[in-house]
């Protein structure tokens, strides 16, 4: 009997069944954390590969004469588009875990079957920031992780931009499975402060500052890590990820930034809606 | 004066001046190894991604059912010959260093105009093994490369094949600045060897056993300094990259095999192509 079903059908069950529901689908507080901790090689990764490409600002300025004529979107939005097109196409959008930009509804014409299972109460799955992430993205973080320039590799450029949006918006959008958790193993509490619509306790309830400290640390050391330049010996490069004449693909603090102004409240952003919708 | 045009109407010219169009262009013996040497960070990063997600095996079995039928091209290929599809629209091949798997002849529709210059003889320019690339790794590279199982993400799986593929077919075809770079420094020998049509003294000549070593070692450390599990503390994932407790997301040894077999043997064989075009 899948999830969904029993949460239609029995809004307030008992919070036993849920549980044992979680624990059939795999998700607990471990796997979340697993999941978010692999997620930040997956994300600095994407960082440090879009900064090997100059900033390239024809591709992101809507005014940019393309196809012969000005168009009201930029380059790098038309090929995110046409992209998701082909991605929703091939059925990336069946799993939860990834949700576009710019929402298709197509039939998922191309993929082989696969029969998906939910961890998310239905009403509350559709929420997400995808907005807010891409314009935290252009604005405020590309400016200063790729270096002024332009080589006219446009659609190289713009490729590694989708993959660092497609990364982050899986990061973040992780919210919901995140509130999932944290709803299931503390059921009274939260059903209160939902009921209520209190946001602000609902965010602190959710809020570790410790953890979020340990998570920001993390990053920046493996921006450290991912981001240097390996030789096989010699003075920068090895094994000493503390040494201050390193020099690193991505800037460490912006990356400790990056988790600090805008990963993790975007996150709880994302917790805080869900659980608002998880008595609908 | 554009270089191409040069070459073409003084094929033979004086050493001196091609050398100088050379210096012009930014392309040295250093400015290649530069490039080699930073694109294994990213063919390490794209091998690590894909290594998160299962096998999925119904992805590249041709006899898989999708579109409610069977086809004669699976799923990847298909996946990526729409995405390569795109990508060429959006102008991703104006630049020779990009060679798509499945060649387009579009125009470049989408892209903003940006005038490029290139740096190879434009009648050795064509030379790829992307066949090669496309085999091996399907074949002999994936099978070792990603972990049994079948979580039906068909679509991010074959993304991340994608940017693997094309981050190897890039810097294995970079062989053909390579060849450039070699020729010009050494033009009577090659000129000789290349009248002669001896591949295997031409191979001989681009060899050097003790670069290639370093390269191979190299590759092998960044899959350890990029593969380990980072942790802010604690055995695992402490600045020992040599620590034989260690875990990684990829064999380390098998990034060495896939330079020792592959990635170096097939760039030589560009290398060769090029050079036995490069008086035509």
């Amino acid at each position: 009997m899948a999830a969904m079903i029993v949460y239609r059908y029995l809004p307030l069950c008992n919070a036993t069944l849920v549980l044992l529901l979680h624990l059939c689908s795999g998700l607990s507080l471990d796997t979340v954390r697993d999941f978010l901790t692999r997620e930040e090689d997956t994300i600095v990764f994407s960082l440090i590969e879009r900064a090997k490409y100059p900033l390239n600002p024809p591709a992101y300025d809507p005014a940019t004469t393309y196809l012969g004529r000005r168009h009201n979107a930029s380059f790098a939005e038309m090929f995110v588009r046409k992209s998701e097109a082909v991605q929703a196409k091939a059925g990336r959008y069946q799993s939860l875990q990834e949700i576009p930009f710019f929402p298709f509804r197509v039939p998922f014409t191309l993929a082989p079957p696969y029969n998906f299972t939910t961890e998310l109460y239905p009403s509350a799955a559709f929420v997400n920031v995808n907005d807010a992430i891409w314009s935290m993205y252009f604005n405020q973080l590309l400016p200063f992780l790729a270096n002024n320039g332009d080589d006219g590799n446009y659609a190289v450029t713009v490729s590694s931009d989708l993959v660092c949006l497609q990364t982050l918006s899986r990061r973040i959008n992780y919210g919901r499975y995140v509130a999932e958790v944290k709803f299931i193993g503390d059921q009274q509490n939260y059903t209160t402060l939902i009921r209520n619509k209190d946001k602000d306790a609902l965010m602190k309830l959710l809020t570790s500052e410790a953890q979020e400290d340990v998570v920001k640390r993390r990053v920046q050391k493996k921006a450290m890590m991912f981001g240097r330049n390996v030789t096989l010996d010699g003075p920068v490069g090895t094994d000493d990820s503390n040494s201050s004449q390193a020099s690193f693909k991505v800037d460490p603090s912006l990356v400790y930034k990056l988790y600090d102004k805008w990963v993790i409240p975007l996150t709880k952003q994302v917790e805080v809606e869900y659980l608002l919708h998880r008595l609908d």
